[in-house]
């Protein structure tokens, strides 16, 4: 395991670790909003805090993006501020954060919520070489390294290889506040397929989609940030997924708090095929 | 424990026991359609099968309404046929079977499916006295009598005093297949919830809702039988929930094959009143 995959691990388990002493009430408690405008809940922070206390530990020299504390660099976690663009130039690496993808699952009991990290050389989701995302429940971690496939729990994992409709599909949608203009467009899919699924955190949701459980995991709603997806996006893709912007081109984006996605991620060429023939368009 | 909550318990343990021996090829494989229209899977009969075979041990003298084997008397298991409606007056008790709810899931991997059994003294949904529904995962076993409250594991589950809307609320939709012209009555509900969730089994996802995990559950494409949520409605309204049809009447329906239902469950009576705010009228 390279430096990278070994400090992912340790947060991972750093961050699993300590929010598993929480009781859900103190879990909940509502902080301050954080640096991506969402109200912090007590879980948010101590997960966050885990994770950093980890990359601090490594000693490595990048800039964190992560949804409490911002974009902060990693050994003096001094805000990046309004220089950004100028002073991302000189980091070396990124890495994005979403130490509790699911929090209101967390808060509310239901054990579906993950913590999910990524690597890059840039400042873009393409440039992402490292990912891991942990369902905290279980403790199953899903890994890649861009070009090596992707494992869960070391055994190497691929998506389902579509190629038929005989038993129906199971697709994951997340329709949570979408908008009824896009809601519309979701329709034929809706009505098409028999098994639509949505459980609540949509990094682990993609885990699903790398390890063949699900045909497909769709989010237009234009509402992600990439730092939810950014580790999911190479596990789908090294597990021989496909991630397309709504419009079918691969997906990009700048590693930031601000820009807000909608994606498709599909288990093969086949079925993204069948899913854009189901959207109706705009 | 009275004698069919002693059955339910054996039931629900059979059940599990037969199904988690199954590969899940083995448990995939299509066989006949069954009574209810739908194609039976091998892992729907072998629950079944471990379900009546109970169900007989304990000779009980009843009407059994299940997907698979259809409407049958449980000594001889005799195919009611279409004398239905003039021999069940004569029977004392009806069981409504679901033995695997959310086989789909089952099939696939995810670890959300559940056998609901009910246990009812005329043919009708209303008068179901005495309810379990088993997470055949976890092991987990949910149930209730009629008058005397709803429990997992032993200990007494409520549903939430949901008065205020300061977290947003999570809400359980079933969208899969949902016409378009449902969809669009279910629009507003899905701008304005920011957490939606469709795990895959109706009965158990309602058993979320009885333990507070869920503030409410929403299934209006009438398409819903009966025996998938007989069980999860008494368990529901034990916790002190509501179930309701579309129209916001007190849910019942005929204990059989037929009926495909429509409605809505929820965590109490504000809770109601929010979502009949938010869903378009037809």
């Amino acid at each position: 395991m390279d430096s990278i995959m070994s400090m992912f691990h340790d947060i991972c388990m750093n961050v699993r670790s300590r929010v598993n002493t929480m009781s859900r009430k103190e879990a909940g408690i509502s902080l301050a909003r954080g640096a991506g405008g969402d109200i912090t809940k007590k879980i948010d922070k101590v997960g966050e805090d885990a994770a950093l206390e980890v990359v601090r530990r490594y000693g490595i020299d990048c800039t964190v993006v992560s949804e409490e504390a911002g974009v902060v660099y990693s050994n003096s976690y001094k805000k990046v501020g309004e220089d950004y663009a100028s002073n991302v130039k000189d980091s070396k690496c990124f890495i994005a954060l979403d130490a509790i993808d699911g929090t209101t699952n967390a808060v509310r009991g239901i054990p579906f919520y993950s913590c999910s990290v990524a690597y890059a050389v840039s400042d873009r989701l393409s440039s992402v070489t490292h990912a891991a995302v942990m369902d905290i429940t279980s403790g199953d971690i899903y890994y890649a390294v861009k070009g090596y496939g992707a494992y869960m729990n070391g055994s190497r994992i691929k998506t389902v290889d579509v190629s038929s409709e005989k038993d129906g599909y199971i697709i994951g949608i997340n329709l949570s506040g979408i908008s009824m203009d896009r809601l519309r467009r979701m329709g034929k899919i809706l009505a098409m397929v028999n098994h639509i699924r949505q459980f609540g955190s949509n990094a682990l949701e993609m885990c699903l989609l790398a390890r063949g459980l699900l045909d497909a995991y769709i989010d237009v709603r234009g509402k992600i940030r990439v730092i939810d997806i950014a580790a999911a996006y190479l596990i789908v893709s090294e597990a021989g997924g496909i991630v397309v912007d709504e419009h079918c081109k691969a997906l990009d984006a700048p590693l930031n708090l601000d820009a807000r996605l909608s994606f498709i991620a599909s288990a093969n060429e086949y079925m993204l095929n069948y899913i854009f023939s189901s959207i109706a368009s705009e």
